[in-house]
């Protein structure tokens, strides 16, 4: 069975066919978000460590790091600010030291930079996961001998210099190739999880089979475990929430072990949750009811966020421990 | 491919693996509804006309008619009553009478009673689907010679008379049985849909896992049609809804292609449509653009069966033609 194993300095989350589905919380990410943006080009590192709570209270088991701001500021003062090579190695140590000082989850190491994945090598605890090689050549002898040398886990990207293929089947190869390469390198296919990407249904109305049977086939024929952006399938449809949430359980059913989400969204972690249940990988269905207790005092008017963190401060959290509410009450 | 074709006086319906999920309407059945019980045996129809538009308007495609009452104040005047061979035959033709006056779509004839099904069939308008036989021999011996002499696809429910196994080999054995035995008799495995038997996840851990397995076995070994009393997944738990949205897409997913539901619950039949759609059954994703409206007006006050009524009424309905809200508005 594979596993894929990450570590915190205190605590070990298995990305694995025979465990519950892995939630790599995608909220600190300066791309797209011009506020947290702003706030890193000042130093200010406030929002990055409410999304780090806020998301390992929701459930998130992994946190994604991504370093890829743009400082517009500074960049106009320096044009060394120009240069994400520049700016990332700094950035993602800052972040890296500030999300590990205040949560105990693993983390997932998230640049397209390969001297910020190594700045973050020199500071972080554990055994984060490295996000990621894509099929492309420089990329791949660039992150494979790192993952190497660490003995490090990494997400593989399913394209190449020839762009995202929009053949499943040419996906699929990209992925093998990687695997192939990686095995080279001595990553092992169980360090690798990939990223059949996801396109958006809206455009692609065979986006969501793809996905389904990218990620049978990567774990019938390469053993490796698996992870998307998961909200991509929704984009430039109404009601978003909903079809991600019909989306993830579906492709937990076809065997997808993890992605990179926003679990600060109620709806889809409930989604995932019910999921985990129907999969028998959730004992006594234990969380399920933990989560239930936290989605009733949304019902009364708690945000997600609120009633997740007062669940995990009165010791109920997501385990569903029977005393929690007790205990609160 | 399979195709289960079912009709109705005006409208085709196929149930089939390139299909649409099927929702087959649950509501028009007595057991366990004591104020619906109590109006029948005072031969007050106006519940059921209501629970069959309702439905309709909420996107059943099927309507399931359930005759099973108990007529506890006749009974106790007139022991004929107690027996539901005397009961169900008049009550199943009234009711299939009166739900085939007001809708148009094509109904699933539910009794336990192989004379409730023939009577039914003296009115009934199209091609109905027989609700049910099991595996067992006197069941089968009733009901498959009827369905053949018709013309008729049947519900076939995966138990005999050894009672519901909980191991799945055993319940797909039975469904093998049944396939072979409708075809001594001349049903084509076209026309069967399989029940694979839901259990309760709260009870047995592995019931969903079952399920996904089973469905996918049905499909791929014997070429049918499954369908499923979805809710019995969610028995006994908290926030049933949010179990049966989950199931529901997974179902989808593994090759599930109808259910006997309720459709006036806005949280599964919003499950199914996006499924529908992340399957490729929903071009340009019509149907779900089409919903979406009808969940605003939900989070709006309103309650899904007024929204959908309201919808259906606009002329936009379920289909999402463009022109619904502007007409409507």
């Amino acid at each position: 069975m594979t596993r894929t194993v990450l570590e915190s300095k205190t605590k070990t989350v298995t990305i694995g066919f025979d465990e519950p589905f892995c939630v790599i919380g995608e909220r600190i990410n300066p791309s797209g978000r011009s506020k947290l943006n702003a706030e890193l080009e000042q130093g200010d590192f406030s929002t990055v460590e409410k999304d780090a709570l806020e998301q390992v209270a929701c459930g998130a088991m992994v946190l994604d790091v991504n370093s890829g701001a743009v400082f517009k500021n500074k960049m106009a003062e320096d044009p060394r600010y120009a240069d994400n090579n520049f700016v990332e190695p700094a950035l993602m140590k800052e972040l890296v030291q500030r999300v590990q000082a205040i949560t105990d989850v693993p983390l997932c190491i998230d640049s397209s930079v390969t001297g910020a994945i190594e700045a973050a090598l020199e500071v972080v605890e554990g055994r984060p996961l490295v996000n990621s090689t894509t099929g492309e050549e420089e990329k791949l002898e660039a992150i494979l001998p790192l993952c190497a040398k660490h003995n490090l886990p990494v997400v593989a990207i399913s394209n190449d210099e020839t762009g995202i293929s929009e053949d499943p089947d040419v996906r699929f190869e990209v992925a093998r190739k990687i695997v192939q390469r990686a095995a080279d390198h001595g990553v092992p296919a169980h360090d690798i999880v990939v990223d059949p990407l996801v396109m958006p249904v809206g455009a692609m109305a065979t986006a969501g089979r793809q996905v389904f049977t990218l990620v049978r086939r990567l774990r019938d024929e390469l053993g490796v475990n698996t992870t998307c952006g998961a909200s991509n399938i929704s984009f430039g449809l109404p009601n978003r929430h909903g079809v991600n949430a019909a989306f993830l359980p579906m492709a937990i059913g076809a065997g997808m072990t993890s992605a990179i989400m926003n679990p600060v969204r109620a709806v889809e972690m409930e989604a995932v949750s019910a999921a985990n249940m129907l999969m028998d990988h959730d004992p006594n269905g234990a969380k399920w009811i933990g989560l239930s207790r936290v989605l009733d005092a949304v019902k009364d008017g708690a945000s997600f966020a609120e009633a997740a963190k007062a669940a995990q401060a009165a010791g109920g959290g997501r385990g569903g421990r029977r005393g929690g509410r007790r205990r609160a009450g």
